[in-house]
């Protein structure tokens, strides 16, 4: 049996048949065409998904289930609301229906999805209970509890990036103040290097950035911060302080086999992980104990493909 | 069938025979003897036992498990390290087994074991998705998931106390700053009325502890607010403000269908709970959506001993 996984993104939309073992035989993507709105972004997923097919000499009568990822949330009804993508209360669950009327289809936050396909395929495989954060322009969690996902009483479960762990001079996109997004993202990065070097140039990030401060990226601050510069130092270990407490946050209350990291920030996980065993534990209840591992996800970009090509199992 | 349950304080050890509706149908309790050490307060509980099946004319064949409650976590191996009770790993399961040999018996946190109380027979029934939040002298965390308690991967899970939601004044006992516990316990109150009352000593706090701050009580503080106090006012808003973030940290990773709040600040239920929805909903991530209901505990402190004889169920 093949599966169909689909993520769509803020700019593009990625599509893949996946096998039984988790991998892609093929897959295909294209530009997310938000403005055109929602129909011609589902018309869209259709031809791709039709593409796919055809690439592969697959009928619909071969593929298991249809499974979509979205930087959403989705509500009971069936309706998402996305500021990236431009949609207000749409309800993609009916018109995944209509569009594939013989297959099932299922729709989840793509950071849940991210960590299905970590949880069957890649770093979190074996672990009941198993946390992925993705680090990226925001902070997103997925919660897996005895190796299926884990949404909640009414689907808002896991969205970590939002839970409050301090206070920050600035707020957050949510209305909140102290989000773990708002100290852990590379947005978050880039806004407090931008903070520091409003008053102080003497760093390399300010020539990276061939003095234009609003083209800073989180990149940028890891490369300064390897070469020893002293704003970049004070920018990640301000960065990692957060995670520790963040994910320490995540130990005492769920206590997982694991939690893997991924997301763009993540390229950076030799800096990252350096030392944040032992920050965090200065922040865990039972100090002495043994707590989750904490990876990096391995699949990469294509964890939302095959993730979402397996929403339909064990539901 | 009957059960046995054993509450554990740091003050009293109450023990009861439980029926399968949940009713205690006898029960007994005495000091905590925690100065004689480990041996002897176990010797104290299984006199207890042994008096509570002499009185309700049972033996120990009709008894279907034993369960104890007890304020701490307990490791993989059964150790128990507990500060209240001045135990450092003592083999609780063990010598449970040893003292009850042809009984099953099960040890667990309190605060889990008050969950369970509530989650089967109190103001958590029927909910799948429950979290029970014990505000007394700490803030304790009981999780439950699809009907049975969750403890994590290494029994540390649901230390909802000690999460970290701000920045404080003091640091908490654990070695953090900015636990949960540190804003919302009854000690927090209290910490917080010394503090302002150091100061400012116009409020009607002053007189209702004659003067001696260190015999300042949250009930003095909550009476207080009562005759609306600004002082009061002050000291019990910082701690719903508190209360409101560390909810919505709770349902932003757990998005249980309901909250019970229990311990002796419960007492106050009716100030704690105005106005809490509104400030909770301003810190939770989609705020347009039905979240948990919050509650009040209903078990009171029969909580423990019902939770604890049925730890055996469902395991």
């Amino acid at each position: 049996m093949k599966f169909v996984g689909i993520d769509i993104g803020g700019t593009g939309i990625k599509a893949g048949i996946v096998n039984e073992f988790g991998e892609i035989i093929v897959k295909r993507d294209c530009m997310t065409d938000s403005e055109a709105g929602f129909d011609k972004v589902m018309q869209d997923i259709f031809n791709l998904v039709m593409s796919l097919l055809d690439e592969s000499h697959l009928t619909m009568q071969e593929i298991g289930s249809i499974g979509v990822g979205i930087p959403s949330f989705i509500n009971q009804k069936g309706e998402v609301t996305c500021v990236n993508l431009g949609w207000h209360q749409v309800n993609i669950v009916d018109k995944l229906k209509e569009m594939f009327p013989t297959v099932n289809t299922y729709v989840e936050n793509d950071a849940t999805v991210a960590a299905i396909a970590e949880s069957h395929f890649g770093s979190m495989k074996g672990h009941p209970i198993a946390v992925m954060l993705t680090l990226g322009t925001g902070v997103g969690g997925g919660i897996i509890i005895n190796g299926i996902p884990f949404t909640g009483a009414h689907g808002m479960a896991s969205e970590i990036g939002h839970v409050v762990i301090g206070e920050n001079y600035f707020n957050c996109n949510c209305g909140n103040n102290g989000c773990f997004e708002t100290f852990c993202s590379a947005t978050a990065i880039i806004k407090y290097a931008q903070h520091l070097l409003a008053e102080n140039k003497n760093t390399s990030i300010y020539a990276k950035c061939e003095g234009k401060l609003e083209t800073i990226t989180a990149k940028m601050v890891f490369d300064a911060y390897r070469e020893e510069d002293k704003i970049a130092k004070q920018i990640i270990q301000r960065f990692k302080s957060y995670l520790a407490i963040g994910i320490a946050g995540i130990i005492n209350t769920l206590d997982p086999h694991i939690i893997a990291i991924g997301g763009g920030v993540s390229k950076s996980s030799d800096i990252i992980l350096d030392g944040l065993d032992t920050e965090i534990r200065k922040h865990i209840l039972y100090k002495n104990e043994k707590f989750a591992d904490i990876v990096v996800a391995t699949l990469g970009n294509d964890a939302g493909i095959i993730g979402a090509a397996f929403l339909g199992e064990k539901r």
